[in-house]
């Protein structure tokens, strides 16, 4: 395209800019303290900053041509306005346009998980790919499916939302008031419940750990080699095939790629998960099926948002 | 359109056609015993004889100007082969070119659960609608996805493979090898075996039934009243709600429409199927979900073929 853009991951405590270069590399990077408090002119101040500082590092006189940025849900990007995210505390919010207005230049706004899928599916483990599916398993548990080369988003733009599909009608009673859904096997609060809670069944005390444990502290003491933190690990992954097995049933798709910081156990999660899709789907449907880790890590909502804006400047938004 | 065309729906036992007229009403039918041992050469011979006798009630001197035909799976739609279905123990046949060269007019060749949708969706309960799921039960359990107004395959064409996702996995064994599938709970067969089982539990004799015991004599008992064969019903309607609800969480589609013999059970169905699905997703996502019944029963794998037949004039597909 020629285009020099840059892509924007506004996170709940902080803001991440990728500056793009035509070739579609993250050339340049910044990161700043959310400061939700301050309201959201403030945040497009505090960016409209950033891309300023952005900008001198283009080279050859050109302009950043457009921007893309994301958010955590439930986002409008046909409108371009945060509707109300929890982390953030904002409330329909017309972010698209005040960034715009303040830049000077195109913005796309989307949903952060999609917009890390469409940055994976572009440049990352879905090069080449028709179809894919995107899970990020954080606090919660969602994914987004790109079908056909395309992000399917269904009727309330809501598709996708596994972390509550149930996995066993006997299972944990969740925070959704249902019974087994998959977040109570793998987001970060139920795996740090479960191994807290496999640790007093096995009498063993708490390791000494500074923090409040969380999941990424029983995916680091899985690394690290801790049997308890690793049979957690195991059960989470095999929640995840079974998860994965049922949205290949429904959808036939073969790759699913596992982004968020879960994602670094790598195999301690991912070989589990692996060997129990099996177990939910037909053999013919498990022998298509990948589960692989994400290639792009932080930077995949940050392409997913480049890529975005180039479609902005192919077809801008509707003001 | 202005076209005469012809639906077919060949099945193991029966080929039902019907002549629809250009107002997209079936006028006339004709159903002929399928004779699977004569094989497709004599099947097309008898189809042909039947649209000759079609023919002669379409008015005016107005030729049907295409077919459409549906068989059960698997079927390679593109290429118009009937794969290897099961039932009727072809292999490979390339029907559609078959049929086509006999009948001197362009024919369209579907999964018969896949024309029943397209029926359903553009005739049937689906009309006006965006987005619809087409769940057909029988001796196995299976859907076809409209998706934003047409088909959704998939990548190996096997969306909607809903009989063998897992339901419990503590559930019982099903022949596919797995525990806790879909089919465990609603398809015919199991319906059945529920039905001896609980009856046999309950140290009550069969019912002084004449033919071995099959899913619709089930179903047949209990719109009789037969407290035993409701409960079966309600147990598979309980399966089918979560099956629903996780379909709606991964597809944010809102229109369940159940076709098939047992959906003549209606409410004894699909009540506990309502019931059952706020209990396996978000309360937002079961507040959009409608589960009905087939509107047009026997006649959407017609009407789906007849709406396959007039694409073919729109767009004939490659030789």
């Amino acid at each position: 395209m020629g285009n020099w853009v840059v892509g924007i991951d506004l996170g709940a405590t902080k803001i991440a800019l990728g500056l793009i270069d035509p070739a579609d590399r993250v050339v340049a990077r910044r990161r700043i303290p959310t400061l939700a408090e301050d309201g959201p002119e403030s945040a497009v101040e505090r960016i409209a900053q950033q891309i300023s500082d952005l900008q001198r590092e283009v080279p050859d006189g050109s302009r950043i041509a457009a921007v893309g940025i994301c958010t955590p849900g439930p986002v409008d990007h046909a409108t371009g306005t945060i509707v109300d995210p929890p982390n953030l505390g904002w409330r329909n919010v017309p972010f698209r346009g005040m960034l715009s207005d303040r830049l000077g230049v195109p913005v796309a706004l989307e949903h952060d998980a999609k917009a890390a899928a469409l940055g994976e599916f572009h440049y990352g483990a879905g090069r080449g790919e028709r179809s894919m599916v995107f899970i990020v398993v954080g606090t919660g548990v969602g994914a987004a499916i790109i079908a056909d080369g395309r992000l399917y988003r269904g009727l309330h733009n809501s598709a996708g939302e596994v972390g509550h599909i149930t996995l066993d009608p006997d299972g944990e009673l969740c925070t959704c008031g249902n019974r087994g859904c998959v977040e109570t096997y793998i987001s970060g609060p139920w795996l740090a419940r479960r191994y807290q809670r496999m640790l007093q069944r096995k009498g063993k005390p708490s390791p000494s750990l500074e923090e409040p444990i969380t999941g990424e502290t029983v995916a680091a003491q899985a690394r690290a080699g801790d049997p308890v933190a690793m049979q957690v690990l195991t059960e989470a992954g095999e929640a995840l095939g079974a998860a994965v097995a049922t949205m290949a049933m429904i959808l036939s798709i073969d790759l699913y790629v596992i982004g968020s910081s879960v994602a670094r156990c790598g195999d301690l999660l991912l070989e589990p998960a692996r060997r129990a899709v099996p177990r939910h789907c037909y053999q013919s449907v498990a022998s298509h099926v990948r589960i692989v880790c994400t290639e792009l890590w932080d930077d995949a909502p940050l392409l997913g948002c480049g890529w975005l804006a180039r479609q902005t400047l192919a077809a801008p938004p509707a003001p």
